[in-house]
């Protein structure tokens, strides 16, 4: 708002990286990490500081290959099926596998070739080479070969190696030591019960766990207040002991956005803001001093705050201990649905992975900087990057792998209406058989629907009300997915709908017909929600028209939503279960009870992807914990409708 | 060869695990470790022991969702740019992103889109809707919502979005303690310098590596003698403490392997020999206690021990915490050369990859169960199943990834005869820039050509003398790939080769004409070697038949194979380079100074992969160290000779 701080700039990401490291050269931090000294077993997880060559050979000396006996090749010459030849006690020796070679012998024979006489001797019936099932020195490693190059992160087998090769102590660059400072005036300790307006640091807590994800040491500060002269002795004092500072939030150019400024006073701000969503008010900069420090503004907002640690700080770190960046795999993924982008910007997506009908499909989470959740539920990255206008449904796209393509194979992908009993299902899912993975989605019942028309998911989860005909599911399947025995409709349970109303219900409302009460505010969800299409029908059989609803057309987009427009006070009230009213706290005037159900493919329904849902929901203890949540009955849970 | 110790069988992996599982659950193992509660900072990379659901909503107030001014939405009805609307000081608020929305307000407008005037008033020249840029309650999460299931890996944004809603600790599995039994008269701790026929205890250290590398605690007893009843004491004393142990060698059936007895003794044994390789003699059984422990007997062979951990170990660990196993990615690649196999045994084959001409090769490493640095040096592992009799030369197999595709995109892959200079460059390499890999395979210099002309390599290093012509490397490039121009020829060294012999020369051999001597061991290399093309050359040119040399007809495949086989004294004396002699501290008789060549496409010279080579060896200070190593001259080091 104030002339003297100036928007961030939107430099692209591998621009950004340029120009930090031509600072960071320019002010003399240092290329890399100091060099230490560590016992072979404490090494690994360590990069290679100088080149590991073999100081002794592995084995040391040649040995017998396989259990049998140890003979000399010339004594077995003319040994045949027919002519076998006999060696006596004393012409051979018995060996292990491993066992050194005894002096005076050449090869070895199998013990399954070696026939004993009743005196103790040995008859072949075959001659041997030389050297036969000999395990020569040097088979694995030969003194003053290279074992291992500069720069190699070490790996168990690694370590072994180096062992075997005589090494008892290996040169390993130290682990780099981030500082993370979080700042802000309404930041709190986690542990505290923050007050409204303040926020737990939860920043702090994550970057930390990721600075230790690739191998780094951190530490996090204290807690700073919005003060530039408080912000920059903190940095200055972190980026004593740091090889990289991170100061959290501030980056932006609010009127409490400090970063920038305090890194240029602090020695050089080479980036402001870069061409990245989420993450866009990122600073890079350094910290002068002997030698000069490294330091990363994030944004407060936590996923762009994970996802500037990815692009800026893993690559940092990997170069100060001279290895190869961790690298994602990735895959080849459809895309469930459009996705806009803006032009000029790298997108950075969330999106849920699933295999369906034999294809991986790719559903956009949301897109929002501050919703973490995203991040926890994401299977994949996808980029869509700056000089995109964003993506077709329908696309093959390229996906940065957060999961493995095993355990994607073995996620029921459902898209639908939400109800809770879908994330009850999901975690009893997971305690049976940690593999299997039950993701939803909530688009709505209707947009569940399409989707499993347009082979986006295994099951819709749906409880569309057909006015018509005052029948559940079963007309809107008829429509979308035809009336053809290919669909198949599974009970899930019935649920209270009701309206969510605040704390011992102040208006007095009774039921839908007080919804055209002047001066209430009502708050719906969006076209295609289930229970929207109830609300209509309510409405409908009582004779009112939608128009005198107030709010009638303010959407939200679960039931979670509309109980937490009522909980801030935005509405008086809204359409949603009694689930969504006891998780802030509010209070429900029931209306209609209602079936909720999941439509599949009939193709699908014997599928072993499905077996374990199925099998769920016939355990007592599992209808039992539904029913407990309240508002839910589970009469006819798991029938066959159709 | 005892009638009371029976061979091991042959049980295909699937089935033994299955057999191990249910011996477990007879005996009475706990099917999942204990659930202990843990600061959210301290769950990092444990498994949930119980769904995680919110406590708190995040974010739990209404905030604004961009730097500008909060506004009552409808006092900016009718603003338009020909029509704006005047905000006076107190009918809006200046809010950055994260601010609380001050009571009474419910819209943001960007900073960008407000006009103050002098004033102080705020000029606004387009309408806002309610809720514009208002970041609600609960739009990360909602209290009561399933965040994490049971059975999930936290990451740094699980525990980061646990704390926001609310969760200070968590309920986790404990990390599985792995107690690692190490077994064996010949072996000794790592650290002391074992005496010949010694073998130092690298198998424990790599062990427990493997385990603390998939989140488990471990520890290593003392190394216990071959006695049946200290084994079993150590066992029990072991199972104790152990979610599971595992005993190090004397998993075979030779007359010092008594795992499989002691396990039977001690409880149950449930397998003892799988249908893998390297591996196949694997224990698998159960301490009887309470509880009952599961205990895994690990062949001593290294690369059989490392896969057994990975196939027996880690599947049982990752469900002790009811998660699913670490997954590795895979890819497909062409396969270099023809993959015999035998058929009734997963065949676990160890592969180099890189990027040739668009499409990733596999070049199998040696086999060998004993070849630790195979494993060391793999991109990739692929499995011949059971049924499988092996794969043709071209063939598209899927191998598990253990590097990035991206790092293998960054591989030189070099294939030809072996010299210890370009080990020197591949450390060189790496130490200027950790993503540049130089990869060779040692197959000779003619099977280098060949690899060239079949585009399984970027460099063929090539040392082939033509006899007729005394010339070397070109008269063969162009029999091989044509003489044409898309072939192109860059020496990277001349190198002196002669004959290794034991220390002091015991034989007084002076050269190539003593050979023929009469009781005299040759060692030789391979058809295709250019070594070996180099002693026909210097035979012929005395006129001495091959014929003559004792031992003519005995191959290795390295230099430091031919000097192995002397210092071991199998030999008396085989060509190589001065180096591989140094290697084993034996003498060497020079015979003659041949160039070592880098063979190319014409095509590839340029290309951005090869350019930090070419730079290398350009550099003093590589070819300074390159002459340091005894019998080498960079005089033409980089001179593009065709």
């Amino acid at each position: 708002m104030s002339a003297e701080s100036p928007f961030v700039s939107d430099v692209p990401a591998a621009a950004a990286l340029d120009a930090w490291r031509e600072a960071r050269a320019a002010a003399g931090c240092p290329a890399r990490v100091d060099a230490i000294r560590v016992p072979v077993g404490a090494a690994v997880g360590r990069v290679t500081a100088e080149p590991v060559w073999a100081r002794r050979s592995s084995p040391a000396f040649d040995s017998a290959g396989m259990d049998g006996i140890a003979v000399r090749a010339a004594d077995t010459v003319g040994a045949a099926e027919t002519t076998p030849v006999l060696l006596a006690v004393g012409e051979f020796e018995v060996v292990d596998t491993g066992d050194p070679l005894p002096a005076g012998y050449d090869a070895v024979v199998m013990r399954e070739q070696v026939h004993r006489t009743g005196d103790g001797a040995a008859e072949l019936r075959a001659a041997v080479p030389p050297y036969q099932h000999v395990r020569s020195i040097g088979e694995d490693i030969s003194a003053t070969e290279l074992l291992l190059p500069e720069g190699h992160r070490l790996r168990p087998v690694d370590v072994a190696a180096c062992a075997a090769a005589g090494a008892t102590e290996l040169v390993v660059r130290r682990p780099p030591l981030v500082v993370i400072v979080p700042t802000g005036d309404e930041i709190r300790p986690i542990g505290t019960e923050p007050a409204p307006g303040e926020i737990l640091d939860t920043n702090s807590l994550m970057l930390a766990a990721q600075a230790r994800e690739v191998g780094c040491d951190a530490r996090v500060t204290e807690i700073v207040v919005d003060d530039p002269d408080a912000i920059s002795a903190a940095l200055r004092a972190a980026a004593v002991d740091a090889d990289l500072v991170i100061l959290v939030a501030g980056s932006s150019a609010g009127r409490d956005d400090y970063t920038a400024r305090v890194v240029a006073g602090a020695g050089t701000l080479a980036v402001h803001g870069v061409a990245v969503r989420p993450g866009h008010p990122v600073v890079l900069g350094v910290v002068a001093g002997t030698p000069a420090t490294p330091v990363l503004g994030a944004p407060g907002y936590p996923v762009s705050a994970a996802l500037t640690f990815d692009i800026f700080a893993a690559p940092l770190l990997a170069d100060l201990e001279g290895a190869a960046p961790r690298e994602r795999p990735s895959a080849t993924a459809r895309l469930a649905r459009k996705l806009p982008s803006a032009i000029g910007m790298d997108d950075w997506v969330r999106v849920r992975l699933g295999r369906v009908q034999g294809e991986v499909v790719a559903t956009p989470l949301p897109r929002g900087a501050g919703v973490l959740t995203s991040l926890v539920r994401a299977d994949g990255l996808l980029v869509v990057p700056a000089g995109l206008e964003g993506h077709h449904a329908g696309e093959q796209v390229r996906v940065e792998l957060l999961r493995g393509l095993g355990e994607i194979g073995h996620t029921i992908v459902a898209i639908g209406s939400h109800d809770l009993v879908l994330d009850l299902a999901a975690s009893a899912l997971r305690a049976t058989d940690p593999l299997v993975t039950l993701a939803s989605s909530n688009v709505g019942s209707l947009g569940g629907l399409v989707a499993l028309r347009d082979g986006l998911c295994h099951i819709a989860g749906s409880h569309l009300l057909d006015p018509a005909t005052g029948e559940y599911t079963l007309p809107y399947v008829d429509k979308l997915l035809g009336a053809g025995p290919d669909v198949a409709v599974v009970r899930l349970v019935h649920r209270d709908q009701g309206l969510i109303v605040a704390p011992g219900n102040p208006l007095g409302l009774s039921g839908v017909e007080d919804l055209t009460r002047a001066g209430l505010r009502y708050v719906n969800r969006q076209r295609g929600a289930g229970t929207r299409a109830l609300l209509d029908h309510e409405l409908a059989r009582r004779g009112i028209d939608f128009a005198e609803v107030s709010g009638y057309s303010r959407e939200e987009h679960t039931h979670l939503g509309v109980a937490a427009a009522v909980a801030a006070g935005r509405a008086d009230t809204g359409m949603g279960i009694l689930a969504a009213a006891r998780a802030f706290g509010l209070d429900f005037v029931p209306v209609a009870r209602e079936p909720y159900d999941l439509v599949l493919r009939t193709s699908t329904v014997a599928d072993d992807l499905l077996a374990p849902l199925w099998a769920l929901l016939e355990r007592p203890e599992f209808r039992a914990s539904v029913e407990a949540l309240g508002g839910y009955s589970c009469a006819e849970t798991g029938r066959r409708i159709r």
